[in-house]
């Protein structure tokens, strides 16, 4: 069994991955490379270099991918509004294909012909990881070990670790948490354990990254975020690269108990999946971005957005983002932001995102026309008349011959 | 000027439907039938038969109509999950169809030939007044006073009732609002005012139906709601009619601080319009209805609705209730909510609606095939490389062919 | 290998399905039951009897499925004008569902826990099968013996059969077409052989179902159909039965040149494919039925078919018709149909499909405001300024602000 | 009644634009300018000037804008396969934007305060013109006479030509149609007239621009057309200008029988009318452009491509081309457009276009995946099973908890 040389695996220097860099040395008699990435999961990196050594891994790969994660994965995404059904602000799925594409750039300098990862045959990640793959190198092979091996329980993957010398305190020092855990820049999420009871509420220590909006302080924050042509660039005035611009909304959301989520989901692979998330940045972006658009943006334009998002939204859930009909939808969404220009004001509390003001120099709003007060002629009333007339005239005319829109 | 010998005109009691009487009895030599609902406003309605009578109406409809209101407008919206540009709850546009569909049943009954109503020539509620009623009885003729009359100042207007003696103390005795507000038993609305500046934050005592989330309790309140076929029949276990379900958790809501609103909307005649709404009830039955919709719905039904939901959405903004397209949306959204049953185990507390259980007999989630620990082969992680691999196809020969999915 | 007791096949009664019999017997040891369906493919059904004997098959089912075929799956199609990548009628996709659940209640009735087919690993038909059934029955098992087999050449195949006995006549008679082809009332289909070259055009004589527009005659031939809730029912005024309709229109479709189709389509499982079609009849039903929607059907109820149109073809040509999504569809598009009735006029001549006239007692065509002469006041002309005005007032106020629609 | 000093009219040189003329100067006390352009309508434009100038028009503007309509409106139009209600080509639709620009570009260097236009309160060309207008230049004034007017019968505006000495030969020479005609490089169109009754088929002498299929030549004429990015550059290997292009098609169609069209249509301004077209070059290239298509775009592009259709075909029907949410659009087909290459081989023959070969060197047709022979290993056969399975899944858990998909 194998064909294969090189490999390149995402590897987090915890357990798992370590285990699966010695089981593909043993499996597939091939070289490992190992990539350890931070997009902000809020771990060390650094460390992963002695653990990958000690398994006698030569190429290690360590990449700090804040920035380019939020300016070209993160940022674009907010651009469109995107909500996976009605609720999940997609943390997770977004932070795959750069991964993905870190993998198959890292296989191309090393002349590896496999790419692998830790991600279960049960999830999403999985297909997020391969379909960005093939996309970006179709010749790749993928090993996905936790498809192929039978170290499916605790207990086997310990015997496996004993057995091979693997130092198990690469588990971690911190208490395990009873769920499994994901984090990156835009949100940390929690799955398994008791929450695949869909009617148990969090105990309140499984949160990380907010304080509850109990526990958060009774006076509010007011923050104002700059936009231009879409994306957030400064933060009560002051200019911020997009990661620092996350970051720091990441504090003030936690700080106030903003970003909390609790869902049950639809996996692609077809399940119906519990899930809670913090993300509390994305959240004060998400209501900061709508409230800006709300003066910028043309209502069509914004009306044509929002039928095109839960399309967009599930072709980034589902790991098509380096796909020819995510750049339509892309090109249809940054096509429309221009103008999206301005400063939004917020108010942060207990867990609320308030906005309280909008303004910008490129903003449809006119008061001249909205007004209740005299226009001075700016809108002439009796348009409305012909407006309405003949918008109802199909209606009309199929009331006349003697249809009914009463059930 | 005048082939209108009756006309229906929809009367609050206040000052200026009131004066709409007195102009339509002097301009169009006609008699005028008065209609005053009691859709959830929170205003007596049975005052306005003195004042009708006071002005010489000598028909006058005073109707209860908020069972209606809710059974057949309300809920059927909500299995849409609908909402307008995003955060919009169409508080105002529901209720529009059954005022409309009212006045064309009085009209049939009293063989008037015009209805009249006091929407303004700038907003959205003319429309949805008219394309309902022309849906329903397309000979009917429509005055609107406001596109007409020279009235358009409070001074011309208070000239106005002193030269017809009418007593300006319809206006009312509570203090006068600086805002134009509309509420039924979905929402309040205001807009107006200090509120034509977008950047200026509303001052507190502007919001009537909630406390804020500084002044809701320090603990909070659990709630469970329970779904038959998509719509909310319990609560805490108890039965209650659709009204009193939405009264409820009005007050509840309101107590909590939830369901306040800030936006900038696009109406449908074309400029773009402030409003601040407080929708308590509505807003714990958005979340309350998504949660058991997660359990329940299957994953292609529920992303088919959300797709469709802007565009019904769109339509009870713009006013078509009663029209094919939005009886073909209902017909769709209706077939999915056979299973939407269970429960729904809700914490509001300072603003915030916490969804922190749901479950149901008709849940879709499979705890054996969800679960992160053995699953005993409900689901064979082998199956998931043949769908990676197909779904990755189509992107692979595209890239064998040359084609980069980098931008 | 095997806990399969009983397995029902689809079975043709020719070679494939016939060594298909014995490799189920041979290789899982297990009782096989044949269906045979004519769902109007033009071929005898019952010769499949003795065949199946032959093989020792003891529980045979052959059933005329062609009314059922027509009425509950091609008009229910036809009502949503659906049409694949703007083209294709979906002659073979909609046939599947229908013998996926035939396999289904025969395998509840023998007490069979597995199905089987003889559909290629490549195809979409495989999955219209295997969806299908596992939506109607989701425990049962499916055997695709092209996915399992070794037997992948005519060379194996043939010698399977020597060694097994199994009659090679089983091919039939007729003169082994070079190409692989599939038919049922709905059309003919054929794909493989030199067609595997886009660019190469077909011969004359691979076309079975129709002559070439060449050949047909000199003359017209006209024809009405008369709909009733959007389903085709008379024929030059006789009433006829779903499948006799279709029947009759493929042979009158057939003989005037009408309904062939040479494209290349996007397959589900990934790659592109060609297939030529001739589909006379369905060609002629399309045509028909938006000939009588043009007069009958509301406009935006008319467009929301449109656009949710190319969805629903999707779904019938993966294999979805079984889902919730679908039936979600259906709904709104049979809402649609209510008074979709009338008299479709068309000539048909060398491959044209030319719609002559149109008429209804439901008709929404008025004249009396069509016309470009004097409409005694059916429509006011100075309506239109109003309408215009409002639909151009966010354009012109985003022309005001400076925004240019120049690219 | 006039603040108007300056009015450009688009003038074609006929009787009623003539009328125009001398009632704008009447009833304007003001200037006109007339503005006749050749879009390639297929009469000669340059007699207007003579005509103009003896109505005493001092600036005169003769255009010919062939090469940029086409360019720059009918090929972007045909990247997206653009038809309304399933059967219409937009040939009227797509060449009103470039009138509206440039009488706006017009009335910008002449200093204009206004525009005029010939077109009737009841269509849908008054609404195109004065919306391109309204969105290039906010301010501008429209005058549309036939809204404005009493000359709605032959006989007085006759009248008035008598009255004010307005030759009536301005008429033309050629016989009058009894139908409204109106055409371009895309196609001509009929209207009015006895085409009043939807049950009446035209007669042949109707038709101009084209022979019938019974008179087109019995031997049939292949062609092909050449793409790149979408646009045909090359005809039988031949370089040809946009406008090049489409005139000769134009030819070759109305030579083979091809692009008579008989509908009724939903107008914008809400009721149904009749119409009768000619559109030989564009039925060709939309089967061309499809055809081109089917080999070298993604399936989930053209899928996409193929939703967004009905809502882009409808913004240009109904006269938003110069809009925001017509230009996202536009981005996202564009993006799809840069592989879509090569060669189309067509066959006409007495109304048919059939699709005969296409080839591209930026095919994603794989012939050696596509096969039906041995692949060599290109596609794995099982690979379908796993992805059958988890397309399967969400279906099986639903009927496992008991759902029928039986209606």
């Amino acid at each position: 069994m194998s064909d294969i040389n090189k490999v390149v695996l995402a590897y987090s220097g915890g357990l798992d991955t370590s285990v699966i860099v010695r089981w593909l040395q043993d499996t597939y008699k091939c070289e490992v490379v190992t990539f350890t990435a931070d997009i902000g999961q809020g771990e060390e990196v650094e460390p992963a270099r002695a653990k990958a050594k000690a398994l006698g891994v030569q190429e290690i790969y360590i990449d700090d991918l804040r920035e380019e994660y939020v300016r070209d994965f993160v940022y674009p995404m907010f651009r469109a509004n995107a909500i996976y059904e009605g609720e999940y602000l997609l943390g997770t799925s977004i932070a795959r294909p750069l991964i993905a594409k870190r993998l198959i750039e890292i296989a191309n300098e090393t002349g590896a012909d496999a790419i692998s990862h830790g991600a279960t045959g049960k999830g999403n990640d999985q297909v997020r990881f391969e379909l960005g793959a093939y996309s970006l190198k179709p010749g790749i092979k993928v090993i996905a070990p936790w498809r192929e091996w039978d170290l499916t329980s605790r207990e086997t993957l310990m015997t496996y670790c004993a057995e091979r010398n693997i130092p198990v305190d690469f588990a971690g020092k911190t208490k395990k948490s009873p769920y499994s855990m994901d984090a990156n820049l835009l949100h940390i999420s929690y799955e398994g354990g008791k929450l695949e009871d869909p009617f148990w509420e969090p105990e309140e220590d499984m949160w990380r990254w907010s304080v509850s909006p109990e526990a958060a302080p009774d006076t509010p924050t007011y923050i104002e975020i700059g936009y231009q042509k879409g994306d957030p660039v400064t933060l009560n005035g002051e200019a911020l690269s997009p990661a620092t611009m996350l970051e720091t909304l990441n504090k003030m959301g936690g700080d106030n108990g903003i970003g909390r989520l609790d869902l049950v989901e639809n996996r692609y692979v077809g399940m119906k999946s519990r899930g809670c998330y913090e993300t509390p940045g994305g959240t004060i972006m998400l209501r900061a971005h709508r409230a800006i658009e709300s003066i910028t943006l043309d209502r069509e334009a914004a009306h044509l957005k929002d039928e095109l998002m839960p399309r967009y939204a599930k072709l980034i859930y589902n790991g098509y983002w380096f796909s020819p009909e995510r750049r339509m939808l892309q090109a249809a969404i940054d096509e429309s932001q221009d103008f999206v220009n301005g400063i939004v004001r917020l108010k942060l509390y207990k867990g609320n995102v308030v906005v309280v003001g909008r303004k910008s120099d490129n903003s449809l709003f006119d008061e001249a026309i909205a007004t209740f007060e005299d226009d001075a002629g700016a809108y002439n009333q009796k348009d409305a008349e012909g407006f309405i007339k003949l918008n109802a005239l199909r209606l009309r005319i199929a009331a006349n011959k003697g249809r009914s829109q009463l059930s």
